[in-house]
């Protein structure tokens, strides 16, 4: 099998290129020139984001095609907190020369699957040598008629809600590391479903422009776990927020996972990340179908308490997101 | 001194948002939010560009500041070569939790500076832990009331320019690379141009939106060295491009440099890259004021050549851009 040193910077970047060629968007010029130029209906959001290998994703732990998406995944759903909606992608790509071309390739095709699932184009990329793969997506966006949805407008007498259920990647993670060191395998076959929504979780994207239709007051995802994005949330809105753990809901087979592990499933849906869940608050009856109230925004000072003890004395929590 | 590690993503993060608080731009949400939005004139342009330390850049060759700030340059010049003026950048900065924080600020200090010098914004970031130091930075721009100019669209007839001298960069880092190789020390000191030039090409990147309002057919600009575009450009447009290397202009210094080294400047001039000048099609008469007839495009099989040698003979010169 080949190496992208010995296929070249060159004969790789026209690959992506014809790879990139199709899709949704009202792009002027695409991928293959200096720059990409789009024609956006409205005001445009951007967001990046970079993934590295060994760090924020395993080749060992999941396809290269998932590694790819989940790397959209996570970078478009900053576009979906602020109620937009992704029209394009651009990506940069750094692996060491040594890399099978076919590894590569996969993780492009995921980058342009998943891009093309949201109806987003892959606009253009870099693709360079690095001492480990490290993936940059940057997401471009556009509001369609709604304002954005800003962290800090949060308001006092709001109730906060989630877009789904919360604390799947990091158990599907949790069991992954467990087999890895000396769980029994069938592990893995027992809860699937984590062990999928940790290689590539898929939140619906779509509920941040339906949040901010429903006039959503303030909103972000949950890409820390929910423990920090509370505090990130109370901190640029200057409110208290409380959450009643019971109302977390949380993704499917997280109990039997928790009971196998001897772990409280509660510490991965209040500390787990990367899901990139949409958490949100409301004026109160302006919640939309399929969220989960779990809380509300109160004045006083800025800060988040989980069951009226405040978060700080389970911040340590966040440590679960490392891989 | 305090490491990234120490000091956190999170207070950093925060630090790279108070540096990016300011600016020009038509910025809705800034740095700080999920993601950025701001509101077009125009249809927009992007492009991303990836640095890795040791492979395009050396912190004991360049300032933090200057890496910084070259990573800008080589970003934005994708917009001003399609005709665009760059408005905004989001920046991913990858370093290794033992990376003094002193440097990533100044890095990052580079990076608003530049920014600021193109009245771009830095509209918002990602900071990553990573084996080394690695920059992505994506340029947002728009064009302004000019089409955009792609690199398909040379036409026979047309008169190849570029925008500025070439070969600085490349004559700077051989120096560098002399130097640390045994040459005289004073060699730097002698040819102070160059090494900046390397350190921080400083293309009039202006020049891209007066080449689109003079009615440039096609351009790039020469990340990849001169002759590198010519097969670019030659190939997108399917026309032969010829350059008579006596006009293409050579940065000041180069020839003397060549003698103290015993190389020919051209293949500087000719085969560096990194420098970000403009390189245009036009229609004879249409050359703007400042820009440099070097060469001509014909029908025909498309190839480039140089002083009627075709270029493939003369490639290997693109090891030059290797650092």
């Amino acid at each position: 099998m080949k190496t992208v040193g010995e296929v070249g910077e060159r004969a790789l970047i026209a690959m992506f290129t014809a790879a990139a060629k199709t899709g949704p968007g009202d792009v002027v010029i695409g991928s293959g020139d200096d720059a990409a130029v789009f024609a956006p209906t409205g005001p445009v959001v951007v967001s990046t984001d970079t993934a590295v290998a060994g760090r924020h994703f395993r080749f060992d732990w999941s396809s290269p095609r998932q590694i790819g998406a989940r790397a959209v995944v996570q970078s478009a759903a900053d576009i979906a907190a602020m109620g937009g909606v992704p029209t394009g992608v651009v990506v940069s790509i750094g692996c060491p020369p040594t890399t099978p071309v076919d590894r590569v390739l996969e993780v492009n095709a995921g980058i342009v699957a998943q891009s093309h699932a949201y109806r987003a184009r892959v606009l253009g990329g870099d693709l360079v040598s690095s001492a480990e793969v490290v993936l940059t997506v940057t997401s471009l966006g556009v509001l369609d008629g709604t304002d954005a949805v800003a962290l800090s407008g949060a308001r006092a007498g709001d109730v906060l809600a989630v877009s789904g259920p919360l604390g799947g990647p990091a158990g599907g993670l949790a069991a992954l590391a467990a087999v890895e060191h000396g769980a029994q395998p069938d592990l893995l076959d027992a809860y699937p479903s984590l062990v999928e929504d940790y290689r590539l979780p898929q939140p619906d994207l779509a509920q941040g422009r339906v949040a901010a239709l429903a006039g959503a007051h303030a909103m972000t995802d949950v890409s820390d776990g929910l423990v920090e994005e509370l505090i990130t949330l109370s901190a640029a809105s200057q409110v208290r927020l409380d959450v009643d753990s019971a109302r977390v809901p949380q993704a499917r087979g997280l109990a039997g996972l928790g009971r196998a592990l001897g772990v409280d499933p509660l510490r991965w849906a209040l500390g787990g990340g990367e899901e990139h869940e949409l958490l949100a608050t409301f004026a109160p009856g302006s919640v939309p179908a399929g969220w989960t109230v779990i809380g509300r925004v109160s004045a006083g000072e800025a800060g988040a308490w989980i069951d009226d003890a405040p978060v700080g004395e389970i911040r340590g929590w966040q440590s679960f997101t490392d891989t």
